[in-house]
């Protein structure tokens, strides 16, 4: 049996540090929950919500006596935060994060860990286009995965441990390398993040298509692109310089894909565009099939009922 | 007081048909509805499911008597169906559509339509990623735009007929060029299926990550992507063979766009990439503001609750 934390401490409460909190409540899985953050907003409106049981500013004192705390801040503001809560760690203590990079994670926060500290870096594949502490849910992780990139020396009791939390949160877990993570993050995440943002930025600057008609007509397919548009720019902009090898990488090769189906376009070439689009629908089913997604049209959106038929037409 | 339709024939009940049917019954915007398909299998389904009050494989026998006739069939379908229900229409009788691409369905209808026979082109911006006469709903094109692009020497009678129909199935409607329209459209719905399809097949060709991960991890932003890339291969190929010069126009533009966030990640310009990220969240806003999409987390996606805690653990 794996025996619940005594003290977990959570630093950065946004959508995603609030989320853990209130699954963390729900789970019971902490017997005492701290919650820092370094924004005075943020730390009262935790109060207000209840997401915690001590709420602090100071990150030296969050983690005193704290036998797991989760660092859930932008990547680039890790290695700061490494320096500031090093030396304060309890002997025994698990730290963790919730980086969507996590090679820079691993770089950053090591070598500020005193001896006997554990490191089990963590990415949940999960999110909204929301952020702050009021954006967060419980039910955020449930069905999500959560991947764990522990550094080869890690005790497998904290790997254990913090696997149990996930999956108390609802999670599935995954552990491989933070090389392969970074990877595989790029082409499922990053650079879909990247294009969306782009096309957003194309549209906004035409001159013979008012952003106003972009706005109206957007339903037919610009609008599912503006939601991930509209993520947390600070943390993607982290993400983004840290991941930029792999994010580099994935972008050449869409690029080049992209220029193949313009070819096709400009010449003519049906049978291939027809051969590519057939294709991708079996992703489609895959995702569907694994729990990933809903299989309710438009991602469930809700469709407002018809007017009343009028009789005097 | 615009007068109802005595009889509406809809050829091609897939997706847009059907729920064009849907609409028109619940609206009772027809005394009398006709449904055509050429396919055997389409055909019974649409008897099964009571779309219509009469239901024909036959395009000519469909058009006769009908003072509306709308097409909704692959873009690239309607110069033969053109030319095959011409010869048939009733004079008064109005001619509309729901092609994606308005251009070359003008150039393709207009020289096989009889003197005396109305002209009303129409694009409803609304759809889902299902195809065939089970996806549709009537609700789906409620607080959508509908585009209407008549020739100029169009009876306004016809416009205004056509305009009351989609405004009776819930749409809102604008009147505008073809190529305006064409132009529009490339921004806000072509080029993003297009990246759509790309990324998908991008990922799927990966070695280094297997289609399995790519599935598993979608939630990070692939899979919203994958949605649109799941929509019909033939309705697609058609619109980028049709809409060629403003696909590639505008694929130009995202092209470039996207080279120059590609270089502010290489070298490391997070002022840059924050301006962009923080810019493109206004557009989403207007989105959900003019009611085109909704304000809730994830598009409204379900959020399965927790496990029950385990007070054991």
């Amino acid at each position: 049996m794996i025996p619940k934390f005594d003290r977990i401490t959570i630093i950065g409460l946004g959508l995603i540090g609030s989320s853990i909190a209130r699954a963390i409540r729900k789970a019971e899985a902490a017997k005492h929950l701290v919650a820092m953050d370094r924004d005075k907003a943020v730390r009262e409106r935790v109060m207000e919500l209840g997401l915690a049981d001590e709420v602090t500013g100071d990150a030296a004192q969050a983690v005193k006596g704290a036998d797991l705390v989760i660092l859930c801040v932008p990547v680039m503001a890790n290695a700061a935060l490494g320096a500031a809560i090093g030396p304060h760690l309890s002997p025994g203590a698990i730290i963790s994060d919730v980086g969507s990079v996590k090679g820079s994670v691993v770089r950053d926060i090591a070598p500020h860990l005193p001896e006997g500290v554990h490191f089990v870096p963590a990415h949940p594949v999960a999110g909204t286009e929301h952020s702050g502490p009021d954006a967060g849910f419980a039910e955020l992780f449930v069905n999500r995965w959560s991947i764990l990139t522990p550094p080869p020396e890690t005790a497998p009791v904290a790997i254990a441990r913090v696997r149990a939390l996930w999956e108390a949160m609802g999670a599935n877990v995954e552990v491989m390398t933070p090389e392969h993570h970074d990877l595989v993050l790029a082409i499922t995440s990053h650079v879909p993040h990247l294009i969306a943002y782009n096309i957003v930025g194309t549209a906004a600057d035409m001159e013979k298509v008012t952003e106003s008609e972009v706005i109206k007509f957007s339903a037919g397919g610009f609008r599912d692109f503006t939601r991930i548009a509209a993520s947390d720019p600070t943390m993607w902009r982290d993400v983004f310089l840290t991941n930029k090898d792999a994010v580099l990488e994935m972008l050449g090769r869409f690029s080049e894909d992209l220029l193949a189906l313009q070819r096709m376009i400009r010449w003519g070439d049906g049978d291939g565009l027809h051969a590519l689009f057939t294709r991708t629908r079996a992703i489609r089913r895959g995702i569907i099939a694994s729990g990933q997604e809903t299989a309710a049209p438009d991602f469930g959106r809700p469709h407002p009922p018809l007017p009343e038929a009028k009789k005097n037409q």
